[in-house]
């Protein structure tokens, strides 16, 4: 679905100690963005917090009011620190417990002498919630108005965004061209500058990069106008000749 | 340095529209809250944000009066879109403009006829700013009061936080032990959430993941007190075997 004149946002929460420390890399935040973009919903802001009631629900009620989407991950597994689902239902005010869709999912999957106390505790939603599909593992995430509550395993993630993403209403999809030299970003600086003034509606990054030790720069561009992002590549791939490089073949996304 | 009563806190802003239309993985938030937690700072959240004037600004002064520490990646380069220096400039309410010292590391670095314009952009900085060396490219990254602006360019900043990581006070490293079994969560739960209960002053998570389309859990403690974290490892080593398992010998970090 699409508006063609609404600019549609998101934020991510993602939940865990185990980002914060150091232990586990959060990948779930590229994943997400990727597939937002493809859809014509801009990630604003994502942020990592503690597994903390407090900070949960002040960030969910924070960004809910700033953002059409907030997507939450981590915390809705069956131990004491999967507290995530609690913290939604605080946040919204809503009573928590037994969700009966949710229960007879649960039921289905593991069978009634498989369904543990412990299990048990993964049928508890927010009042009201609407349930989110997860093929990968039985257990649903939840949706409580703006607010999508995914699984931190990124592929239980990924199939409960898979799950939900035909009903996320975007607008125009963001379109990129990537061009790559091997120039460096102080003598690109100057006349990308100038084509950056030239195009107000054109976001262009610059970002160096070392592989194998050999720095080089990507140049890209981002608009959900296909004319645009063309004619503004041309123009890099021309600045980077005129400084004497030869810039691979641009790199587009989303056309 | 080491304070043992003191819990000091750091937050990170990752700055970068790259990070939030999927282009770039962040990994400098998981490398930057190992080092902390070596150093007895705990990192109590990190927001990716854009490259945007007042979102940057309104971020740097929410967080430096939240936390002791305060690190920023991205966007301190020679381009256009590099603009965090003016932002951290602007959020402390500093004039900005060309710092002595940065220019003549500049100068050293590049000789007078390689020092371009744009090179002297990475000059500015807000005044009275204390420089950080880089390493690996010359120009500098600074502080500010608590807030230290890196770049994002992960061998860079890596250089730039080993260059202060001398100078940040910390209290107690946090340790860590973790345990990884063939056990499902919801069996570990109920014993589990017995041992957390009857260790309050240690965190303990419980982290699924699937190897190879194998699922396992990593039953992580955090705490500084030694002790204390080889009790509670004892315990859950226990508590597995008890359950059937032989879980893997515990990995313990920060001892």
């Amino acid at each position: 679905m699409s508006d063609s004149n609404k600019i549609y946002t998101a934020a991510m929460i993602v939940i865990g100690d185990e980002i914060l420390t150091g232990r586990t890399l959060d990948k779930n935040t590229q994943w997400i963005a990727q597939q937002l973009a493809l859809q014509g919903i801009r990630l604003r802001e994502a942020r990592t917090i503690p597994d903390d009631h407090d900070t949960i629900v002040g960030t969910v009620n924070e960004l809910r009011a700033l953002h059409d989407y907030v997507f939450t991950t981590g915390g809705i597994g069956p131990t004491h620190d999967d507290i995530t689902a609690q913290c939604v239902a605080d946040a919204f005010g809503l009573e928590f417990g037994r969700n009966q869709q949710a229960y007879e999912i649960l039921l289905g999957y593991y069978g009634p002498e498989e369904l543990t106390e412990a299990r048990l505790k993964m049928a508890e939603t927010p009042e009201g919630a609407e349930l989110i599909e997860n093929k990968v593992s039985g257990a649903p995430g939840f949706r409580v108005e703006n607010v999508y509550v995914f699984a931190g395993v990124p592929k239980i993630m990924q199939a409960m965004y898979g799950a939900v993403s035909v009903t996320l209403r975007g607008g125009k999809a963001m379109l990129s061209a990537s061009v790559m030299c091997a120039l460096q970003e102080s003598v690109l600086a100057p006349g990308l500058g100038k084509i950056q003034e030239q195009y107000q509606d054109v976001q262009i990054g610059s970002y160096p990069s070392y592989r194998a030790g050999i720095p080089g720069v990507s140049l890209v561009a981002r608009t959900t106008e296909r004319d645009l992002l063309e004619q503004v590549t041309q123009d890099i791939t021309d600045m980077v000749r005129a400084l004497g490089d030869e810039p691979a073949n641009p790199v587009y996304q989303g056309l």
